[in-house]
């Protein structure tokens, strides 16, 4: 049996799409420096039983499958090389589980973040990791990501809210990690080893996820800088202090001024602020109003030409909006890619520089926002999508922010992932023997490459090109 | 050159032991069910360069390694095995570099856990993981094992609290794993993979670890119960009204009773308590007194004969002292194997309904201490040491202690390991995928099996008996 065959015998002929208009839409992620492929077919599974079968039929076959949940990446990690099948995982979203009594819920890859937010909240419990796209992305991917978000600085990241996996191997055997416990050491941490492997090891078709008591509200403080410098010294005190907010957001000149033109209203202090801060803490009424008060007093103290508190939630909700804001408002003036690079919390103010100069040379506005709680920046950079020049202008942007987010001790992605558009990146981070370390690892699980063959460190497969114009 | 010649030429002859009367010491750990070996020497290197040093001259030559931190493990994971060398790693015991700015640390491995908890409070910062050998177990050997403690309920285990390590492969390589930054994706987890993996993956010869803000000084809450089943449903209730104490553990009526001889007082409430909880808040003043007020209700209203919280640091840190002495108050009615066994919060007093049914069958005594937290329970067994009967009955009780855990959905160990003592269990618990999954990663990093072979999972090695009389 040919494997279009196999594949529509084991989960249904109607969960085998061909048709290229429709295939289209599964090629690729949000990233458009990342190439992309034609699959061969993108294969819809409803249970872990199909992706077994789904993963036999492939591997009979030798053709690559590159996993996949809603697409919302950043690095390509889930685009397709040409003649892969597409394993998309979205219809596998039903909620298994929820156990308040031990704050644990167990779910399919394909649930949506927001969906088991608001599923959990009902139990009175918190599901920290909240991607910017938590409104569409989903489990699976966040688990393939180790994705992050806004609520790291205080919660952590996926890898530290999921208790364990199941996981169906490149021979199609299920691999089950984890526990449903708090603690346990019972062997190697598989379940950490594959969080963050963008699908290049296995298929995660189930995880048991660790909860959280929902937090308070929080108190929202946002204060603007007449310089980056003054705003990353204040990040620094804040640190330095003991204070852990529950949010710790940065944004730079130019994504101020993209902001107000698109609010059409003043979110800095009044006559074109460098950078504003903008931070929450949920810790409870008393505790919170002291952290935000220490966090005004740091604030004042490095220089800040306004500091705004406020408990009211309407209003902090607004105050966010401006970060929230930034990649919408940069839309008026072209395309944008975002870059990731995780600097140490003292080094902020230097990449923001940097990324000044970086903007000036390749002559592209570059607006910087980023996670200041944790040092993850993200640069974003504003390009003609109809322009070949500007495009390779931006590209060149791209790469330079992330050499100079190495020159200043950080890591070329803090919550992206390498994907297929940093691939020479992680071997120029991890050198030859951690990418020896990777091809081992990689080879022991998969020797044939099956999953995700192009991504992270394998060589690149055929395929076409990035959208260059 | 012989083994031995080359060893003394890579780090000393001062630095390679073989007198049996002194490598004794290094033999084995302190769990008395595992077995141990004589090695063929002991090797105490200073310096990164010196364990690649011997690791290329014990590969060459074929020699296991069986790396080791201070010995104070619980599983037999750092015991020689015949014609071994043991890597004593204790002398690399420098702590590198506190940077209070971006709350890190760099160590090496023989750091005492101490030492490092009290260089970093001086900047007001905080180590979590706080093993109840902390005062001389190693960084080290923490890492090796994803060592635990009392805090892990509120600020998580080992692995929480590791952002990089340098490890040396069995080539003798040095791979660089993790990152300075809070976050970071860049490649699979490698350092949360060596993160408990005992030794048997490398060498770790430096870690950087991630520090929090030093907590408030904590308030004391004990609730003495008169029954385990009213106990358990406290720590049930306390997890589902999401709060979250800095401390939780629980005593059984067999350690409160030794307690009680051995400090000649009264820990329960005066007629032979059946359970009693501790519980500790360092949130700040209200948040702590809101949270212990919290605990308390919860404790009444569950049938606690009585409820007691201080604020009183002297009184609290007294209220502890019972807690920290059941392992000695037990040396009274022999020797103590701990047995170490992770359930689902909610199956706590099963768990110890259940050794106490196991302490009937076997007739030995067995005290229940945990950490209900997290339900990270200890069951310790007392046996004496110069009964062979009784040896085998005590054997007979920890492996059925581990089988109740499992049966109650729970890890056959929460934070000691595998080592020697649980392989088999492992094995039970992983099932044949896991197994095999296990073996494909070895194999990939250490393909000779040079690194504590017949620990974990591997084949065991010719080794002596355990300590039967």
């Amino acid at each position: 049996m040919d494997l279009l065959s196999t594949l529509r015998a084991a989960v249904g002929a109607d969960a085998v799409l061909t048709d290229p208009d429709v295939t289209a839409a599964y090629r690729r992620d949000m990233m458009p420096l990342a190439p992309y492929g034609e699959p061969l077919a993108v294969v819809l599974p409803t249970s872990t039983e199909q992706v077994q079968a789904v993963v036999r039929a492939c591997a009979e076959h030798r053709t690559p499958i590159v996993p996949r949940g809603a697409g919302s990446g950043l690095s390509g990690a889930a685009n397709a090389i040409d003649g892969c099948v597409v394993l998309a995982l979205t219809r596998m979203n039903r909620i298994l589980e929820i156990d308040p009594d031990n704050r644990l819920a167990v779910v399919e890859p394909g649930v949506v973040n927001l969906d088991l937010r608001d599923a959990v909240e009902k139990h009175g419990l918190f599901y920290p990791p909240d991607p910017s796209s938590y409104d569409w992305c989903t489990i699976g991917g966040n688990v393939s990501t180790n994705a992050g978000g806004l609520c790291c600085v205080k919660y952590g990241v996926t890898t530290d809210a999921i208790l364990g996996l199941e996981v169906v191997l490149a021979d199609g055997e299920l691999l089950r990690t984890g526990r449903r416990t708090v603690k346990g050491v019972a062997g190697y941490d598989l379940t950490k080893l594959f969080i963050g492997s963008e699908g290049t090891l296995g298929v995660v078709t189930q995880a048991t996820l660790a909860l959280r008591p929902l937090p308070q509200a929080p108190g929202t403080t946002v204060a603007a800088f007449p310089s980056i410098v003054a705003a990353g010294a204040a990040v620094s005190r804040i640190v330095r202090e003991g204070i852990v907010p529950s949010l710790m957001e940065i944004m730079d000149a130019a994504s101020i001024e993209a902001v107000e033109a698109h609010l059409n209203t003043e979110v800095g202090a009044g006559r074109g602020s460098a950078a504003l801060l903008i931070c929450q803490s949920d810790s409870g009424r008393e505790a919170a109003r002291r952290e935000l008060a220490a966090i005004e007093q740091v604030c004042a103290d490095s220089g800040a030409d306004l500091v705004h508190t406020t408990f009211d939630l309407a209003e902090g909700r607004m105050l966010l909006t401006a970060r929230r804001a930034v990649l919408m408002a940069l839309e008026v003036y072209g395309a944008w890619m975002t870059d990731d690079v995780c600097v140490p919390r003292t080094r902020i103010a230097e990449l923001i520089a940097g990324c000044e100069l970086i903007s000036a040379e390749v002559g592209l506005r570059i607006a910087v926002v980023g996670h200041a709680g944790d040092g993850n920046m993200h640069p974003t950079i504003v390009y003609d999508p109809t322009s070949a020049d500007e495009f390779a202008r931006a590209q060149r942007a791209f790469d330079d922010i992330l050499a100079l987010g190495l020159s200043l001790g950080g890591t070329v992605t803090g919550e992206h992932g390498i994907g297929k558009v940093k691939r020479e990146w992680l071997a120029n981070e991890i050198g030859p023997v951690g990418l020896r370390t990777h091809r081992a690892i990689k080879a022991a699980l998969d020797p044939g490459n099956l999953f995700n063959p192009g991504s992270m460190f394998s060589p690149a497969p055929a395929a076409s090109s990035p959208d260059a114009p």
